[in-house]
């Protein structure tokens, strides 16, 4: 194999597939990237067993062929190369040759036949959306995951669209988060559980771009999003989600509609008299037109009064201030309003299109 | 105790005396900041035992009086506050009431009478530089300081005044760093060795103004830096620092003059062949106008040649590729000079006037 190719393209490149090469693995084949040349183009491939991701850059192709070799050896080398264009060769006893500006490298590379290539992937269910709108959506919902590998179902993130909705809900044993959109076409009915660690790495390579769409493709075990000459592959998780829809309501006996930043930086400095594994809730004393938020721990306690405009009767509500803190970072509007019922039903946090949140309280007596 | 202050002055204040609270301490008291209120002014002090800091700050005194409070915590609850003036009041329980915004906070003192308060230092001998010089300087050779505190006086640096001389030098078994500038003014001689802890933290301090000045007192077991309205005091490091002048010489078999930058680029790609604990060198053949630099490791080789003027005779030499990186990453010529013998004497690397560094080479036999 003979190729040269531009220093930034495959960095860039390599950046892309290392997101799928393994932190810890008992498989050394699987911290290798494939590089394969043919066609005026260079193709990598990565895949951890349940994440793979396959880009492709254009090169100057002398000699078709494939390799594989250790992908942060070759990235950090890469990286540091001159930005000058780099020079590969390999030979069939798996030795690799690199030049780039007055610099020789020589390494050795693995036998790519014992690489596992990505499976082959039917595309025919599918979804559009724009690349902005998938990484927000990623964003505000993927912080409620449970971690527990015990209950796997919960580690990943619910797909659902029907028709021209698409909805994307986690949730743990205190909260429920659940983001919607309309999409632009309408499309069948789909659902599916994506591993939340195939979307954290999804949304580290989607551009954010308005403009830049992403194809989702369906299967009965695997998602595929195509963004421009990337694909990343994922399996998905088997098994029925949850029923959210049963857990929603839109009732409530008391709105509250206050400052999202002011609730937000509130609970924050509330938290500072938390030492690490401490577990104090915050009190919201709702009351006329105010929350007197308060704290109290081992080191201190503090208080705080909070303006709000509010609709039906007064409330006294505990809450772990991290699932609030969650909530409130990812909601872009300036104002949110909460739902309650009573001291021991849970508060939900939404608007009338895009978003639902919903957080168990803590119980007062306990407290 | 009662007074108002500005939210960023006490900000500031406080991460300025946090660089002399210990990490971990078996005395809790250490962990403690000292807020006095006294003159229209406050005074924030803390004090780890070898390194002490107080700092100044003009505040609104209702009524005068010490605190003593956890520095982290206090420190962490006035940054998340409002950007709004904060009122503190104290009282002889060490109950401390704090009023930001609408945010009020409670939280326990300690009394203070049993902090370690600073020692008071005779300011006698003096040497007076711009904290920017001093900045580079503490830059330029706290790198080569050793870590081993069997020998104790070789995790200082040696601070040596002659006159209007005035040299910083630091030497670990590899390797000797020395900078010197000339002072504006002649002073006595001195000669002290200061922790490398000290001068890390001063460094933090230090605005790096051309303009903006530091003094520098020296008494038989302290040093103490001021720099406006901080004060860092130090204890020295007792015993003889090593004679560095018998290690030094101007006499060379080899000169070679390199661009800087190329010769350290090379050398950091050259490294990314060594995998965590190797210790490979780095080989450098001096041949005509060019050097060849060579590493083999277990995963591969790489050589590259680098253009250079040379005097004197071809060489073969080989260093330990972490210690050329050190020096020729603080250097801020563009071009540097290393003056050699041969494979088995000292490198120097040096100008005229302001740095020497010296590094001893690696045994090619071995390799």
């Amino acid at each position: 194999m003979k190729f040269t190719c531009n220093k930034s393209d495959i960095n860039e490149a390599i950046n892309i597939v290392l997101k799928a090469v393994p932190g810890k693995t008992t498989m050394p084949i699987l911290e290798c990237v494939v590089i394969e040349a043919a066609d005026d183009e260079l193709k990598l491939t990565t895949n951890d067993m349940s994440l793979g991701i396959e880009t492709r850059l254009s090169a100057n192709i002398e000699e078709e062929g494939i390799i594989l070799v250790n992908a942060k050896m070759i990235s950090e080398i890469i990286r540091k190369l001159p930005d000058e264009d780099i020079y590969f060769e390999s030979d069939s006893n798996e030795n690799i040759l690199l030049f780039c500006g007055k610099a020789k490298f020589n390494l050795s590379g693995k036998n790519h036949e014992e690489f596992p290539m990505l499976p082959k992937i039917e595309k025919e269910k599918k979804i559009v959306i724009s690349q902005f709108t998938l990484k927000e959506m990623i964003r505000q919902t993927i912080f409620s995951i449970s971690n527990n590998e015990n209950n796997k179902i919960l580690t990943g993130e619910l797909f659902e669209i029907n028709g021209d909705e698409f909805k994307i809900a986690s949730l743990d044993l205190h909260r429920v988060s659940i983001r919607k959109i309309q999409l632009k076409e309408s499309y069948g009915d789909i659902k599916a559980v994506i591993p939340g660690k195939t979307l954290s790495e999804v949304s580290k390579i989607l551009t954010g771009g308005m403009e830049d769409e992403v194809e989702i493709f369906f299967t009965k075990n695997h998602v595929l999003f195509e963004l421009g000459k990337t694909i990343i592959i994922s399996r998905l998780i088997e098994g029925n989600f949850y029923n959210i829809n049963q857990m929603l309501t839109n009732d409530y006996e008391t709105k509250v509609t206050v400052n999202k930043r002011e609730l937000l930086n509130c609970i924050d400095r509330a938290t500072l008299l938390l030492r690490e594994a401490e577990n104090k809730p915050v009190i919201m004393n709702v009351k006329n037109d105010e929350i007197k938020m308060e704290m109290n721990t081992k080191i201190g306690s503090m208080d705080e009064n909070i303006g709000i405009q509010k609709e039906g009767k007064d409330l006294r509500i505990a809450f772990d201030p991290k699932f609030l803190i969650d909530v409130l970072r990812v909601i872009d509007e300036e104002e949110v309003n909460l739902y309650l019922f009573n001291a021991k039903a849970p508060c939900f946090i939404r608007d009338d299109n895009s978003y639902i949140y919903l957080i168990l309280p803590v119980n007062l007596i306990d407290n």
